[in-house]
């Protein structure tokens, strides 16, 4: 039998509109197989993917991609997308390096119109590109689409956007992918019945009959009979009307309907299609549609890993597990260990329970937060804790804390509260990419006076740097990367750490420079430093541990000694831990040469950190050269 | 007749509380002949401070601060808790070098609660609060009061705040000052009968009847009942259930009342005050109450600069205006010029139409967007018009912009995408202070790989970049400060401005050292080397303009003339354009002695610009002196 014959003849969405409606079923069908099959061997993001199949598909039915534009959300749901956009082939080398993206990616393909990654911004995006068409000749007629799921649209972005979106004329339409399994179905009878009936006739007339039941009972002013079913235009009217269903909402409604029946989507969008003014179709679709184990069981099977497609067996539940813990880890359980001794301690995520760790202090009631995707509030509220005397340690990926950059200077640093960022994710992360990688805090966080930042190179560092901040004041940002930890055994009890105190690491003779690091990338730097000394030329290696403040008595210390200085750091060179050095040199008017290494000023994609790390002239290899050629210099 | 006999023994809330109801209306108006009489010589913010003179009575009246704890938003309307708290003495220096600060602040007096100025943070931090406390024995009668504007309340912030406040066990009272005049006073009749009687006995009565009726016509699920009146806790439940005014929601909702009549606000708080779970407490108040100019005007009378008390009389409306623009008003008109040109210039603004002169745009239909207090749906907005061929001048504070981080990297960085950014304020700002200066735009701004960014010394410079822009690919950022611009009179024709070129501007036959200033602050370089010149000493002046990419061209030459480089910039020290440029010498090889200049790594408070710069040690004087000390190392 031959395989996806339907999916492997679309090559754009005009042989999918080709199809009869009829035939979206097995297309969606052979797109779950494909998804089934290659992720199985290729990972990726398997639960929403699966569960949003049947909708992708029928926006690309109705819509006229690349003319309409079709904006994601978060965008990790988008796979179908890429499958009927021409990337058939490619899929099976999708978060490889120089393969195609995990996202949507404009640069990647014309289908693409928006950057993805972090969540809530296609509504804001999407308004703008529908504004932009409306008045722009020639463009009036192009439809532009957001696509946004339940957790995306409790975003403040999210919010903002759609508060905005009555605000000028437009024919923007949201769909909102709801796979949040806790809905229940015999919540808002009504709301339901109506919604049903919305695009059809008998809508208008039930309409019209309730609405003049509740003017009868005087529930209602005149003028709020245009609105029915429209959608708040600002929180504050919300506020003042929420019991008023025909006023102060200004964006139609429709919805729920089932999201994995694409026949009905398809008849549902091209009623609403052509509609003028802003839209929201509602759709409730279930997470892994199409697999039972992650229908089931959605959580774990979210980004799954490795799976055996017929017996639905992880390959994460059978491999043994190695002895190294993962750096989240050895933060959760280091944030357990001191909130034992101190009832101050809380934990604070944004929507990443698991991805961080912080699941671990679910132990204490009342003593972790789970704010959802919305990083600036997270901040802002440890800020609320700490100045009500809590110990705050928030745990956020670095590329998803730039979205609380302002309530880090105006909530916590300002004040000088005692909150401790837990900056996950920090340094480059591989596969997720552009969007992921937490290359920019060490160089955005050093400018906030105040703030004091730790990178730990191993795992014992960052258990003991968690337990001694607990007696320090004011702000605390720590950096560690993604993945696993060194295996080095814990010490009973915690060694107290010193505020900005860095180690030499070793103490070679005739090493006339030294490799100053920051966090784990210090095994690179060891690694180059013992193969040049093993090759005639001594170089000496430094833990500095601290990036604010710098250990300025061992930089003393340092600057008499070498004639040389390089810098490693796993993250974005321009103004970063090295440029700190360099800044401290010439304060102190010392003459020693800098070599600074790290992420370029350019934006770096997608592929292994190894892979990565080589490209950025960082790794061991890079060192090596970097010292060689300063050598020949 | 004695002056303020009520108000001027208040020493705290205390002898507040010793008042009989009745005085209190006595005592509001006081407070406002007192705001009349000091702010009409010493300006601030005038018309929301007389606005929330009766909300801020009966709080203290109410609560007792600072056991209970009042958390302001933005916080330019609390001059009357100030009056209220102690500092009745010390008012006549708010916004003085030493003086007190126009917000509230914590450093300065205990019952200043959280970090004011930037709009939306009160309710994440008073919900840290009231958990906190809740959670902590002895402190678990606390009471926590947010009380938020409703501009404030739109910002997305506030929103994940209040989606978030009904998800763990906690007292919060938010209480809503609504001071919009245009909230129609017919809208919502059934919401307000209830709302006024809310408090009261019938209301369970009405509730309950009107529960009944509902219920019997089959609109409401069982589980509804007791929820009436409650705030939705997820912005999906308002998708998902809007039409359900008994579902979804659960914050507990009052009003609207009066928000200028003490002694029923006083009365409300009484009543609700001891309440369990979160609240929300709906006032209207009016702008300017109390002073007739203010009330019937209220754009004007915000920040309305000195006045003649009786007549009403603006200093700003009869003083001649001098020769120099605004910096804002010269974005503003090159704004306008070059959209009569281009009809893809397109203009936004978050909430500062006027404060940003982006009003000008306004007529141009459909091409100026005012958001309201979203920066980041602001910036991201901008990203999706430009996607779509626009070319989006987003014009935001440069300390507002903090809060638009991550949507400048992720949505229109990583795209390349063309969207300017017009950062005003940028640099010390004086009388507003720590949570208004612009300093750090500079340092996490050229961290961004692809961006461009300039600080033009004047307006024409200002002019010819902005005219130029529309040439140019790629998000561009110009800052410039707040203020007047320099009274050069304009070329005809705007001319072309070459990115990342700076300018010799003085030529000096004997001089060993080089200044190297961005911004306006050239004109303090100028100064300085001018002095220093006619003391003996040759200093060369360039205005390098462009702090990435950096005129490296111009560098070079420096390199080779010059011994020693001092850096001039109006922003943080750490990381900023003299970091760029001492990055740059590394990466080069070259040894000349660099000194930068700039804001320390501190925390710089209100004062004047030129008490600031000089503390900061950039004013002329510290160039000199700088470059003086250099000379004696």
């Amino acid at each position: 039998m031959e395989e996806y014959p339907l999916l492997k003849n679309i090559k754009s969405p005009a042989d999918l509109k080709a199809l009869k409606i009829e035939q979206l079923p097995a297309l969606c069908d052979e797109i779950r197989s494909y998804l089934i099959n290659n992720l199985s061997s290729n990972p990726g993001h398997f639960g929403s993917s699966m569960g949003a199949v049947d909708i992708i598909v029928a926006m690309h039915y109705v819509f006229d991609s690349p003319t309409d534009r079709i904006v994601f959300d978060v965008g990790h749901q988008a796979y179908a997308h890429k499958l009927l956009t021409g990337r058939f082939e490619e899929f099976k080398n999708q978060r490889k390096k120089n393969g195609i993206s995990g996202f949507p990616f404009p640069r990647e393909s014309e289908y693409d119109t928006f950057v993805c990654g972090h969540a809530g911004n296609s509504i804001s995006a999407a308004l703008g590109m529908a504004i932009a068409d409306l008045n722009t000749p020639g463009h009036e007629d192009r439809k532009t689409v957001a696509l946004i799921g339940d957790a995306s649209i409790s975003n403040g972005l999210a919010f903002e956007g759609i508060n905005n979106a009555s605000q000028y004329p437009n024919n923007l339409l949201i769909i909102l992918n709801d796979n949040d399994m806790s809905i229940d179905d015999n919540v808002g009878a009504l709301h339901r019945y109506m919604s049903d009936l919305s695009t059809s006739a008998r809508y208008n007339k039930l309409r019209y009959r309730l609405y003049k039941s509740f003017r009868k009972r005087g529930l209602i002013a005149d003028k709020g009979k245009g609105l029915m079913l429209r959608f708040g235009n600002a929180l504050k009217s919300l506020v003042a009307q929420q019991q008023n269903i025909f006023e102060g909402l200004n964006i139609r409604y429709f919805g729920p309907f089932n999201g994995n029946d694409v026949v009905k989507i398809v008849q549902v969008l091209q009623d609403i299609k052509e509609m003028k003014g802003p839209r929201i179709l509602h759709l409730h679709s279930k997470k892994g549609k199409g697999y039972l184990p992650a229908e089931n069981n959605p959580a774990p099977w979210h980004a799954p890993g490795k799976f055996d497609p017929s017996s639905g067996v992880r390959q994460a539940d059978t491999k043994t597990p190695g002895t190294a813990p993962l750096w989240q880890e050895v933060a959760g359980d280091s944030i357990v260990e001191i909130a034992k001794e101190d009832a101050r301690v809380v934990g604070i995520t944004a929507a990443m329970p698991s991805g961080t760790s912080m699941n671990k202090m679910e132990i204490f009631p009342n003593r972790m937060f789970d704010v959802g995707i919305s990083e600036g509030h997270a901040v802002t509220f440890a800020g609320g804790l700490a100045a009500a005397g809590k110990r705050p340690y928030v745990a956020i990926y670095s590329s998803f804390l730039q979205r609380a950059y302002d309530n880090i200077i105006h909530d916590v640093a300002i004040q000088g509260l005692p909150v401790t960022f837990c900056i996950d994710r920090a340094g480059l992360v591989g596969e997720d990419g552009v969007t992921h990688h937490g290359v920019f805090d060490i160089a955005y966080l050093r400018i906030i006076p105040g703030i004091k930042i730790a990178a730990p190179s191993d795992a014992s560092s960052l258990r003991n740097i968690i337990h001694s901040s607990l007696g320090w004041n004011g702000p605390l940002a720590i950096r560690y990367p993604r993945g696993k930890a060194d295996e080095s055994p814990f010490a009973k009890n915690p060694v107290g750490i010193e505020i900005g105190k860095g180690r030499r690491i070793t103490e070679r003779e005739n090493a006339r420079t030294a490799i100053l690091s920051v966090g784990p990338v210090l095994s690179e730097a060891l690694t180059a430093a013992d193969h040049l000394s093993a090759n005639g030329k001594d170089v000496d290696v430094y833990d500095m541990i601290w990036v604010k403040p710098l250990d300025t008595e061992l930089l003393s210390e340092i600057a008499g000694r070498y004639d040389s200085i390089v810098t490693v750091e796993d993250g974005i060179r321009t103004g970063g831990f090295g440029s700190a050095v360099e800044e401290w040199l010439e304060q102190n008017g010392k003459k020693l040469n800098i070599k600074r290494l790290g992420i370029p000023d350019e934006w770096v994609f997608h592929g292994s950190v190894a892979e990565l790390r080589k490209d950025c002239g960082f790794d061991s290899a890079g060192i090596i050269k970097a010292i060689t050629e300063e050598d020949q210099e």
